[in-house]
């Protein structure tokens, strides 16, 4: 049965819990993996346990000290950026960051014998960062050719061209829970509704005509 | 100076600390990446920042647990091979461990602005890992240029071509401690000998005609 093993990037968000239930409903038996990487809140985090844990998907939290920060989302001291535009990188980028999720996910997969890897990657209603963009996918799928023994595991992105209003469309169509989901750079007990995530998600649902349930 | 400052991965082998040599002989202001992945033995990762010290370059350790093994290198119930020939992937392939670590040595680089990253990688005397050839590299490189703010950080690996006995007379040449690194997949006071990273050290000594120095 490991042909339809799949590991699944979990960060807690719209994003990446809709991507899991895409996946539950198209049959794959789902690994969730989290990752704990500093992040300047854990709100986030906590979501995406519950998150698996109501999708009865098993999950790793993979622990990741960066002895560097470089981005808003790490480092305390520098502020999250409210942008009028969504053009260019923002602080909130950090470097490298699906790369390292995605190399413990192939781990992951050889490992257990998956041949598939999602993430709820989006290149339409996005923040701007880099490896968010099909190109990315596509030369990391080259890395995966070349540099592991089971060189036929396939990374997909199914959200990666829908906007969010299409995204959150999906997640109601599949039940997935989005009011146990968090996209706020910020901590605390409401979302800010000012920074790009909250933008973001906030236009996918007004878009929508309807009211986030969160 | 931004522009001279390197990322070199450093695992206390004789290949990583005859690269780490090479690119301070080069003038690179060297940083040196250390993992502590959970390998079976602590001895190498011992050696690796012994010779950060010696080399007098700054070092980090990261520290990654993974909550899976899938390999004789960080699994102790698997039994490290003793093969006769070095064909084939063997179980100390450690899935996706150079995609993994050079992902972290990306980010870094973005982080202190370092333009290029120095893995000893050799696809002549190695184990017959697939992230150890040219291949793989190239792929990692478009990784990079579509997955990361800084497009141009570049990866290089100058001892890809090399024989064993090559690399040991560069490092000779270079002055780089060669006694204070490990080589051995086991543990212990003394290398065991016979594993393929022993005797591919061996081999590389005895063509040169010299008895180790470890």
């Amino acid at each position: 049965m490991s042909k339809n093993k799949a590991i699944v990037l979990l960060s807690g968000g719209l994003d990446s819990t809709t991507t899991l239930y895409y996946a539950k409903d198209k049959g794959y038996q789902c690994h969730a993996l989290i990752f704990d990487y500093g992040q300047r809140h854990k709100r986030e985090l906590k979501s995406a346990v519950v998150v698996a844990k109501s999708a009865h998907v098993p999950h790793h939290v993979i622990r990741i000290t960066l002895p560097w920060k470089g981005s808003s989302l790490l480092d305390k001291k520098i502020e999250i950026p409210i942008r009028k535009s969504l053009k260019g990188i923002p602080s909130t980028y950090v470097p490298a960051r699906n790369t390292i999720f995605l190399s413990f996910a192939v781990s992951y997969a050889e490992v257990i014998g998956a041949k598939t890897i999602f993430i709820g990657a989006n290149a339409v209603d996005f923040s701007g960062y880099p490896d968010c963009r099909p190109s990315f996918y596509e030369a990391f799928q080259k890395v995966i050719k070349e540099g592991t023994k089971d060189k036929k595991i396939k990374v997909l992105t199914p959200l990666i061209d829908m906007t969010k209003a299409q995204i959150i469309a999906l997640a109601m169509k599949l039940k997935a829970p989005l009011s146990l989901t968090w996209s706020c750079y910020l901590g605390g007990r409401k979302p800010c509704g000012i920074c790009d995530s909250c933008k973001l998600r906030g236009k996918g649902f007004s878009q929508l005509g309807i009211r986030d349930i969160i």
